[in-house]
C-alpha cells in the first residue's frame, strides 16, 4: 500500500492562528510511527488552549490541530508495530509533528495509542484518552495523599461527572461546586452527594464550613484567577490544591503566604502530560487497564453533538456554550 | 523549694499590643511543667511576627513574649522530670502559656527542651531551637527530595550562613541571593560558592540561567511579596518554593498558572512547627542529635550584641537594622 500523502482538516498557519478547514501534507512515515484514519476526535479545553496557543504541547506548523481521537491504524513502520495494522485504537498524535487528530490522517506513534475494546464505538472511543486518563491519574494522587473528601470546582463538566461515578465507586466523596441551578439537579441525579452553587449567597462560607466538616483536604481546580484565590483561602490546613484548567480563563492567581507558611497548604499544578511522564511502568499500565475496562461504562461520555471539520467555527461556538451538556466531537462522519 | 510567683520581662498587655518592660505572674505548674531560670534568648524574625500579633503560635495576654531561648531547669511538675532539674537547656516556651522566654522565668515542658552539651556556653545556647533545627530539617527536606542544590534568598542572613556549611558539609549547594556588595565578601569569607547580588543589574536573568544549569529546583524563600512572584518564576521546570519567612512584609503572593499546570513548579510553606509534627520519632531524634553536636561548630551563631529586657525597643531597632551582622540577645546577663 502506498502512503497517501495528503490530509484535509482543521489547519493553522502559525501558533495561534485562526482556525480553518484547510489541507496539509502528511510527512513520510519514520520507524515507530502509525498512520490512523482517523473516525472522531473530541473538543476539550485543552483543545481550545492548543488552538489560542498557550497550550504547550509541541506542534509544527501550518498544521492540523486536535490533541486525542479514535481512528483505525492503516499503515505502521517498524516489524513489531504490523500487529496495529487493522485495529481501531484511542489516539493522541505525534510529538513535534504537524498532524493533529482534527484531520482526515494523523500520526500516532506506539507509546501514545491503546487497543479499544470490540464494544467501544468509536465516537465513545474518541473520548477516552483525556478525560477518562486525568480522572483515573487523579484517584491516583487522591489514594497517595490518603484523602477521603475533594472538591472540584467544575463538578458539572464532562470530566465532572466522570469524577463523581469514578470516585464514588472507589470510596472517595466529591463535593461539587456548579454556577447554575439546572446544574445542581443535573448532578442529583447522576448521584452527587454534596453539590454547592457558586452563585448562592453565602457560598463561601458553606464550602469553607463543609471542606473543615469533611476533612477535604484535596481540591481540584480548573477555573483559575481570583476564584482559585478564594478556594485556596476556603480549603482547611494541610490542603494541597491541583490546577489543572483555566476555563476563567486568567492566569494570575494571588494567595495569602500564611496559607503556606502556617496552614500547611500546598499549591501544584495537575498535567496529564506530567502524570504520565512521572507514572512507573506499572502504574501507566493500570491507568490504561481501568481506563480500556471502564471507558463504555462508569468511565463513558455523554457526546451531544457532531460536526465536520468544515464546521469548525460553529464546532468551536457551540462547544464553549454548551460545556457542561457533554462531548463536542470533529468528526468526518458527521 | 518553694515556687517562685512572678516574673519580669517582655510584656505584652493583648496580641499586637506595644512590647514593654513588666512583671507578669507565674502561673502554678502543672504535671509536666518545667520552671526555667532563663539565661538568655534571640530575636528572631518569628520573633518579630509574635510580637506584631501575625505569628499564629497560642499565647495568653496579658504575657511574656519570646520563642526560644536557655537557661536551667530549676523546678520540674512530676516523678519522671526530676533528672531535669539544674540542667541546663534550650527550650521553647509552653504552648497557651503566658511565660514566654523573653523573661526571668518561663514554663516549658518535657518535648520542648533539650538539655545542653557542657560545651556550648548558654549564650551561643539560646540561639540553639529555631534557626539549627531549622536548617537541618530543610536538609532533610532536600534529600527526600534528592536534590543538589538549592536557592536561598536571603543568604547572609543568620540561618543563611548556617546553612552554607551545614549544606555544604552534607554534598548540597548553595545559590545565595544577598542584596549589598559587602554581603559578598562577607560569604565569599565562610566559604560560599554561588553568591549573587539582587540588587544588580541581570541578576534574574542570571538567576535563572544559573538555576537551569544546575538543576537547583528547590528554593527556601524568606522574603515574599513581589519578590516571590519573581522567583517562582525564574526556578526551574519541576522546581518546589518553600516559603518560611516574610522579611519583605507583603503578604500577598502572586503566581502565573503555567507555571504550576504546565511547568510542574510545586508551591509550599515550610515552618519548624509543622516539621516537627510531620516528623516521625526517629527523625526527630535523629534532628535533635544532629543539632546538639553541631551547635557549637557548624550551626553555631555569631552573636553580636546583648541587650536587657528593659531595652526591648533599642534591642528590636538594632536587630531590624543589622540582620546580617548576627545574633541579638536579650538576656538579664548583658
Amino acid at each position: 500500500m502506498s502512503q497517501i500523502t495528503k490530509t484535509k482538516g482543521v489547519k493553522q498557519e502559525e501558533k495561534g492562528g485562526k482556525p480553518f478547514y484547510g489541507e496539509i501534507d502528511i510527512p513520510e512515515l519514520v520507524e515507530g510511527d502509525l498512520l490512523i484514519d482517523v473516525y472522531a476526535a473530541p473538543i476539550n479545553p485543552s483543545d481550545q488552549y492548543l488552538i489560542q496557543g498557550i497550550y504547550p504541547e509541541p506542534r509544527k506548523f501550518p498544521g492540523i490541530s486536535g490533541i486525542e481521537g479514535s481512528g483505525k491504524v492503516i499503515q505502521a513502520k517498524g516489524q513489531n508495530l504490523q500487529n496495529l495494522v487493522g485495529k481501531n485504537v484511542a489516539f493522541t498524535p505525534k510529538h513535534n509533528q504537524t498532524t493533529g487528530s482534527y484531520g482526515e490522517y494523523a500520526i500516532s506513534t506506539e507509546k501514545q495509542v491503546f487497543v479499544l475494546p470490540d464494544n467501544v464505538d468509536l465516537f465513545q472511543g474518541a473520548c477516552t484518552y483525556i478525560n477518562p486518563f486525568t480522572v483515573v491519574y487523579m484517584l491516583e494522587k487522591v489514594k497517595e495523599l490518603g484523602v477521603k473528601t475533594v472538591v472540584h470546582d467544575v463538578g458539572s463538566s464532562a470530566l465532572g461527572k466522570q469524577m463523581i461515578k469514578y470516585f464514588s465507586e472507589n470510596g472517595v466523596n466529591v463535593i461539587n461546586i456548579v454556577r447554575r441551578q439546572e446544574q445542581v439537579e443535573d448532578l442529583k441525579q447522576i448521584g452527587a452527594t454534596y453539590i454547592l452553587n457558586q452563585s448562592e449567597e453565602g457560598f463561601w462560607e458553606r464550602l469553607t464550613k463543609l471542606t473543615q466538616e469533611l476533612n477535604a483536604t484535596i481540591a481540584f481546580d480548573a477555573i483559575g484567577g481570583e476564584f482559585t484565590s478564594k478556594l485556596i483561602d476556603a480549603m482547611p490546613n494541610h490542603s494541597h490544591i491541583f490546577q489543572y484548567g483555566i476555563l476563567g480563563g486568567d492566569l494570575n492567581v494571588n494567595y495569602n503566604t500564611t496559607d503556606l507558611l502556617f496552614k500547611d497548604k500546598h499549591l501544584h499544578g495537575f498535567w496529564l502530560v506530567t502524570e504520565q511522564q512521572n507514572a512507573s511502568p506499572e502504574k501507566a499500565q493500570k491507568v490504561i487497564k481501568e481506563c480500556t475496562s471502564l471507558v463504555s461504562k462508569t468511565l463513558s461520555s455523554n457526546i451531544v453533538k457532531k460536526f465536520k471539520f468544515e464546521q469548525i467555527e460553529e464546532a468551536l461556538e457551540y462547544y464553549s456554550k454548551n460545556m457542561s451538556a457533554g462531548k463536542v466531537l470533529l468528526t468526518k462522519h458527521a
